[in-house]
């Protein structure tokens, strides 16, 4: 039952292999660290809560650069910033935590990602205020909870394709994002395309391949 | 197991009674015709499909005002326009008929009110073109289908209560109302309410009731 | 990722924000309480547990008018009454700090909205000692976990609009509250209107929306 | 793959067979009434809709006594009444036909229940009417759809209990019976009993075995 | 705000109210148990945690006969067993904190009832080994988890009524009950009534009514 | 977009491919028979229901051994029994076609399979009349639909393992197989293995498969 | 209730406007026929079944290029392929359908866009056999129903970006393809995006806008 | 309300009694326990958490192997292994409790079963790495959570029956396991039969009767 991190899925699928930790005990998580500590190879960690972080030994979290915000880690150097024409758009500050997983996942691959948050459509003066420079970025990631109109509203102002990450953030019918997941699939705006809920990180790994898709003209 | 209008519920609870004639069978639709009919009483009939009308005898048919596309009827005489105030704000060509529903039944309670339609929020120039004469209107009723996003953007665009009737216009995870009807109720736009799928009669009742509501000041 | 207070929201939708604190930390509602006393303004937070207040670094808590059972908290002075119209109506002892976030609502905006509780119609010889009280209201809200029969009741008894505010308090198919939700949505009362589960803020927020409106005589 | 009749599930179990014809064919379905014809024995038949019924080979449909607003058929002779107690006791006209079921598996065993419809507590005003003849039932069976909401107020009424039928009359949210069904169940009026959605001869079942049980005094 | 206990529910319905826990405040309850002792009135508890239990004030907590594994509480005098009929059975271990309390309502109310316990029908020779025991109930409640199938074979094997409890115990598909419930609905034994998941305080106020209910003979 | 048959899945995977017929159309499932029948292969089509059936063109037709009560077909010469072992028990009569699916399938592939049928559980006694007889296969497919209780009851007193194959039959909260297969899932009765709803193929796939297994002593 | 044609979505939104046919009249449909007919405007039409296109009036219908197996119509001349670089992976032959309408979605934009169908991973060999051919597109929309296995499979092989399309193919717990929905959106394949069940025609759009977009490097 | 340990059921049903501990109070499992010492059987016990295992009194505590990872502990000696042909295939590290449950169960059965993990199709080399060694076993467990894509890929790559354990793991559309169960139970792959989620030890019971079973030739 030994753990093998797949180092060359980078190559196979242009986007890094990434750790959930969500489910894994400190034991399995410690030899991970251990494991790609020995063989000198970056890694992203996502889900990891503050209390798991905390069970780790100290010798394996030292080497993590950890945030709670986020509940990211990274094992390694930090990354240059190298390229750039993502843009992740956020509908309310609880819906930060999100937006930040994606942002570091965009990061650890050398993107700089700005996050523009507060700009829920209930209050649509937010939004308009922006969207000169939202509309700047090539690809789009809209992160919003609740019921997730600003995916919709987003979507029809821009060219660039939108991904649209639901959130857990709600209470009554919204709670566990199943309101917003839906609103996004359902959204009569054409190009919305759509991950899990609070998934930060394969909205990230979504625009890293879209940026490397680009069309023959014939 | 007699039939038995409630003529008095108008005067009871503000609002006349309507038929809901889905699951009613042509000779019980008869008996309750001809019995308001002998009465001399006016009676308002909802989602009364075009096979049930056609199925109708002829002699009760020819007694109502029939009109398919909102699936309603009105035995006795029209309604002269008496009051105003109500708008009706429908996100695209499929939800006429739950918008006209709705209209219909403000109609026979002798207001008058416009459908303003094809602004969904996907496309938001449509209704911010159309803003200012929406924010006129002291009640406004907002019907859309599968995602829902036109609910939130209204209702923050607007002091007057909105109304949202989710309908059943869609497919995928839309289809059903059931997306448009939880982003209604997850909207973070305070002093949105919300009533039943399609239910464009119980939003025109609850218009009413709210046209009739007014602050005492200390 | 700065958190923006939109203090115009009030006169663009007669309604004022208030901070939802769910899913947000220590750290981000002691920026908006700091942002706000340093505008010298008025405001409303809703969902403070009791945990998440006694996070609050003291200099932050002290500022506000905690109350637990409803689980808000105002910062500022408190106003003075200069409205009333609104009732509210709550089936059980559980269903009360549902039904103190309304009126703590209310009472926020200057409306005294008093509480009639305990009225569950499963005993229904309760609602009737009080339903002549009851009828004296503008607008209703209705607060009813469980089965949620108490909202078509009481919707047929009166003239006011009333607002359904299903709880979620209940076990087994009750519990979270949808049984109450889609009982109230379901509803034959007409003009039955409704918000989410354990919503008794946008109950508030659209009552008072609703007595600003006011039907034009032709 | 031969159809076998429990003729002896009656002393059993206290209630005689019948014979679902929903999902059965009409070669199945003659099979069974000609095996019974020839035993010489009455068998009921539920939710045999009227294309169904006259799909049968004519030999077999005048054997029976068919009514189709409930669906039943009986074969064999009309049993006299000798007993009664239980009251049936509908919310609206189109909850008749699973009223009708359960009307029509009570007379054939025996038992004159009669129908009290269009009470539905909405208009609570028309339950109230007559709620003294309700009373003097030993057992009341309940048939309502959309919310459900007369089971609490009916059950908090009486002393005898109450079997709840949900009828899948409705639209929206209330669509299948699905509300009904779970107001009925997380309904707070102790000693209500529920079962399945339009099971009209299933509560037509129970009540026949509650007037057969009695407590022991000590 | 004041909490009114319906003392005259008893007279009214037949079955005593009861004082559900979850979602009250030890204040709440404290309130509740000094009325009715000034008042010298019995009172019943269900669902209250041992946590709940041990959060109420000493005075209060020792004026009642609590036990855990049920989670009920009594108030006053232990009644004295006046009558018998009921009898519980209860398809493992893990749904006896459900089949206690239905137990523990029937001797509050003087019946003596037996609970039958692990009797699954995944071993059927457990339950066959106490058929003839159980068959002398006038009416059994059965309280089964995960899959429910206890139900349709309990209730073919008797001619007493039969009153399902599912309970949420099982994982999985199971968790919450929904299956258990769902399938004492589906089932094809005519007779079988269902309450709600885990209410064996409801069963028990159901059997106490039936066994007060008798067929008039003619 | 071309059909190719995967004549290898046979020899790959223990069980011969089978052609679902739902969702595909006249011209497709004609040029599937030509394909086949010009290779001179047999192959078995499942879920075609008579009208598809009526639509196909004669030709390809008059080449398939049909059988409506299954919704089957067979294109080839008819297989010689060379195997048995495996029982098919059926809870109803409105089961059947999923049994015959079962049955034809495992016909296709030589194994002699006799249908048990009508021995659902809410009448015990048709059960245990059998069980001998059912004791004696080597694997038992087991077939109910409603609640399902025949799964848990038939595993638990059997050595063979039993597939659970859940029907769509049944109404209210039955309806669409979901109690049925969630009751299989749920089950206590260890060793019960379930497939999808209506899925006899699947059924017949698994026995084929596990007749094939066997364990290495050491 | 006049319906407006978005003309300028093109422009704004970098994808065509497109007409969805299901839920509008033929009355509705001819009307915006005729519009964009006078105006000389190539429009697309979608979900436009066989029976709805019939009853179109000979003169719309004659103006339109119609594909009943994609339910597609094209008013307007043919579009020259100019680009390339999306390839459509469809798991079966029921999956066709809405393989096509993304297929005919992007040659109404010029885009020559090739479908590769029968590749579903239960037999695995037919995916790997033509992978190669695959890994040459710059964007992959996958469309499979029942377990929707092929995303996670497909989505793993290669460096394109996958759109996912869930498809309503399947019966029992397949059936709507919310199974095929959920598989794709909970798949650990990171990069995987997804569009609305059976929405061929959001997939093409979300393709063509993925390819206009492209990273700027630093 | 005695428990009493079902040892027949060995004999019975070819699989042992297990107790599942979940839901069981420590004094019931501390006397299932000591009945078993006493009578000299060995037992095992599954789903018994580390907090519910601390909270055993140590003299029954000292008894048990106890495994923390599976939640599993084992009464009595250890079984020597005297049988194989089982393999379990998970698909990653967080399926590993579910795995050893099997795995566990197996031994006490006297079953040598190995665990081949990390093999997600994800990253299908993995798979194809091990899947001459996984084609030897003669039935194989598949143990997957989010999409459970794997079950559908490792049934169509054997000729060994395969029994699906879907896992809880995962997050947003995946948590609970629904997803993975469904996938399974959808998947087109014929011959692959499911089991609850998380259910390890069913999945064990169904391999141990498949190896038991074995066809007639004639």
């Amino acid at each position: 039952m030994d753990f093998q991190i797949d180092w060359a899925r980078d190559r196979r699928t242009g986007v890094p292999e990434a750790v959930l930790c969500e489910g894994k005990s400190p034991a399995q998580l410690e030899a991970v660290i251990a494991s790609a500590h020995r063989a000198g190879r970056r890694l992203l960690f996502t889900r990891l809560g503050q209390t798991e972080y905390a069970a780790l030994p100290e010798a394996s979290a030292t080497l993590l650069d950890y945030e709670p915000l986020s509940a990211t880690a990274v094992l390694g150097a930090v990354a240059d910033f190298t390229r750039s024409g993502v843009g992740i758009v956020a509908a309310g500050t609880s819906d930060l935590p999100v937006a930040r997983e994606a942002q570091r996942t965009l990061a650890f691959c050398g993107h700089d990602a700005p996050v523009i948050a507060d700009v829920g459509v209930a209050g649509l003066w937010r939004l308009m205020d922006r969207i000169e420079e939202i509309r700047r970025f090539r690809v789009l990631i809209g992160v919003a909870g609740m019921e997730g109109a600003l995916f919709s509203v987003l979507s029809g102002l821009v060219t660039a394709p939108v991904i649209a990450v639901p959130t857990s953030v709600g209470y009554g019918v919204a709670a566990g994002g199943m309101t917003a997941l839906h609103a996004a699939l359902a959204s009569c705006s054409p190009g919305l395309v759509v991950v899990n809920i609070d998934n930060g990180f394969g909205a990230a790994a979504a625009a890293i391949k879209m940026l490397a898709a680009r069309a023959e003209e014939h």
